[in-house]
């Protein structure tokens, strides 16, 4: 057996790329010893060339501003760019010329998975990506190999660290989205523009990704259902409490009966009141959590860091040497598994509760108003609060009706909360949230 | 590329593998899809045929007594007998007639690990056994590859859900240890004799495990300290409540440093308060958490149902999809890996913190005798409690000294403890229990 280095390339070198090459410097021997040969950086690409790079711990002229060239003369290409293009080119050229391909770019997957792994096929090669789901919680792996004997019934996750830091900072210290937002940004946690983040598209790509792997179906970003945080409130936060939850977006796969026959898949981002008592209600900070629920295995958490320089580098690095072992010993990882095809179901068919809290005039027959809209659309309720709340000065007190439902599709739900809006007594639908986890 | 079935023959017909028969036979269309070829079963070997077995859904004929002959005519072998013999024999045969091995079996893995990777080594073919390490949690898969990347500090885990019901009972309802083992054996949680549980020679066993792929270093279950849980009692649980902790069963693995120089491996299994905020103080029931702790992921929890018969055939499965892949595409799992070869340090020098609770005369200068007793061995104290109970009747008062160590050697702690017992001022050494988690 060949004793000669696997070349490794590497694309990128920002925070998560400039880890992964200081650990493949420093932890040279452990690496070499798992993967059964040394593994040698013979590229690292960049846009700029020039600048200071030591704490990589690589040579100066190892960097490169050619990824085109680089990615020819790898053994294994790491892709730590992110976005679509030139990722996605430079990837498929390394499948081309042989490399085998470790990403952590959930978005690039999500839009265009299948083209990745088809090219994979062609080549025979791998393309592994633990690092694009939950940063450095084994979660890819377990859902694609440890449970493969299983059937995976649900997936829900917390699988973004910025939105969750600002959800628990909301609830910890009653600040508004904006103000919480603000914080996150000056700690690092969320960025300058947070829209990726705080409008779920980031956990959509996820939530794809997830999804794809644990129902063995194409789930791509567009089919995913996606709401972020932007709507959540003070209010909603305190509302939630109350009722002994707390808010979280959720990301949530479910195999599911489909309307027209046969069974479904449903995948959606959004924000949802969770009992406290709920696991992944605990999942305080940046932190990340996913609960997985499947036939035999029952029900399984895997928690962790969800992003990061370190942690999103110690999951590149598992791969690398996944990726080396099968370059030594022949084999490869599994490849795309879609052979279920299972129908993709819009949210309008989901099946879930609604939290709803609406403004209405202190007068009798509110709530026989309000029930009847409900009743009209089949969903049923599970409680009634009504609130009373003194008016200032001259003011009319003011009236609030909590109402808390029993699951039903959510298109009934959503045509129940548009009828309830147009009801005189209703003055306004003050709040609405999807209630999870029971 | 060939469509024959593979051959799978299993050893043992009990509680997991009649659920391991079952799902491979109802899910035979999907195991199929994952595997790359149609997985069927050949044979059971089991004790006595002519039982009723319907509920694997296999034919009557394919049962065997022929355990022997068996091994010799599959690709694929799935060991859920248990025990060394002649569990062992038959796996070493079912490797040297080529087929692949999938074990749960623990007690075999910790006893003698090396010689089955040797044999597995020897015919090129694998050895998997995720379901012997905390049943349905994927672990083994993520220790071994999902973290191949980056250098494990310390695994921390509660993996035996026997003893953990029996804590938990002991917490939440204030029972004795004879009463809650009792609770346990009625709900089918404890054996008749559990002395495997209870003793920790099942989660040894496990830790066993655990650090050797973690370290990458043969660790066998004869090097683990251990030390059940039969003396804990009411009172230390009550004890560890006052201090807002829990009482926990914990297997842990450390590298660390060796006194000798360089570093070293600690791996024990005892009792241990926990503070009831640590992510593991809140695993109930006879579920199993592992947190594991990496210099670059960080801190990981991975939680789920331990034990049962269908969480376990959950394990079994993945890793029957996992050797079949590689039958079908070629490759093999990584194999035994002990390159590190780090010394296993004895409990003697591993460093723990201790509560201590001592019944004392009541007169002054007992807590400088007492100080000057932990100070002669360099144990440094956090903090000391005093109490005073009234004596009944004409009985004097009862006095009691509860003191939590800083952190020292587990060596410098017990002679601590023994030269207070010899103290006049001592009238008993009432509870000793090592404090974890901080």
């Amino acid at each position: 057996m060949s004793t000669a280095p696997l070349r490794v390339a590497m694309l990128g070198c920002g925070v998560v790329g400039t880890q992964v090459a200081r650990l493949l410097t420093e932890h040279a021997g452990e690496l070499a010893a798992r993967s059964g040969r040394p593994l040698e950086i013979v590229g690292i690409a960049v846009r700029r060339t020039g600048r200071d790079r030591a704490a990589t711990g690589v040579a100066p002229e190892l960097f490169t501003t050619d990824a085109e060239e680089l990615v020819t003369r790898a053994d294994i290409v790491i892709e730590v760019i992110g976005g679509i293009e030139p990722a996605r080119t430079l990837i498929l050229s390394a499948m081309a010329h042989g490399a085998s391909v470790v990403t952590a770019n959930k978005a690039l997957l999500a839009q265009d998975g299948p083209t990745l792994y088809a090219a994979a096929d062609e080549h025979a090669v791998d393309l592994y990506f633990e690092a694009a789901v939950a940063g450095a919680i084994p979660l890819v792996r377990p859902v694609r190999e440890s449970l493969a004997g299983d059937r995976i019934k649900r997936v829900l996750g917390i699988v973004n660290g910025t939105t969750n830091y600002v959800l628990d900072q909301m609830d910890t210290t009653g600040a508004g989205f904006a103000e919480a937002v603000e914080q996150a940004q000056a700690l690092g946690y969320a960025e300058a523009d947070p829209t990726a983040d705080v409008e779920g598209f980031d956990a959509a790509a996820k939530a794809a990704i997830l999804a794809s792997l644990a129902f063995h179906t194409r789930v791509p970003a567009s089919a995913v259902y996606r709401e972020g945080i932007t709507d959540v409130s003070a209010a909603d936060v305190a509302a939630a409490r109350e009722m002994g939850c707390v808010v979280k977006l959720l990301a949530i796969c479910e195999r599911t009966a489909d309307p027209a026959g046969g069974e479904g898949v449903a995948v959606r981002v959004h924000p949802a009141m969770l009992p406290r008592t709920h696991p992944l209600a605990g999942v305080r900070g940046a932190f990340n959590a996913v609960f997985v629920e499947a036939e035999a295995a029952g029900e399984l958490m895997f928690y962790g860091p969800g992003a990061g320089g370190e942690p999103t580098a110690s999951a590149v690095l598992g791969d690398v040497v996944s990726v080396a072992r099968h370059r030594v010993q022949g084999g490869r990882g599994p490849g795309e598994s879609s052979y279920a095809e299972l129908s993709l179901l819009p949210m309008g068919s989901t099946r879930t509760r609604y939290h709803v809290s609406l403004d209405v005039a202190d007068r009798p027959g509110v709530l026989a108003q309000v029930a009847l809209v409900f009743a009209d659309h089949e969903v049923s309720i599970e409680t009634v609060r009504q609130q009373l709340t003194p008016g200032e000065g001259d003011a009319p007190p003011r009236a609030a009706l909590v109402v808390v439902t029993h699951q039903a599709t959510d298109e009934a739900l959503a045509a129940t909360v548009d009828d309830l809006a147009k009801l005189d007594v209703v003055q306004a639908v003050a709040s609405v949230m999807r209630v999870e986890g029971e």
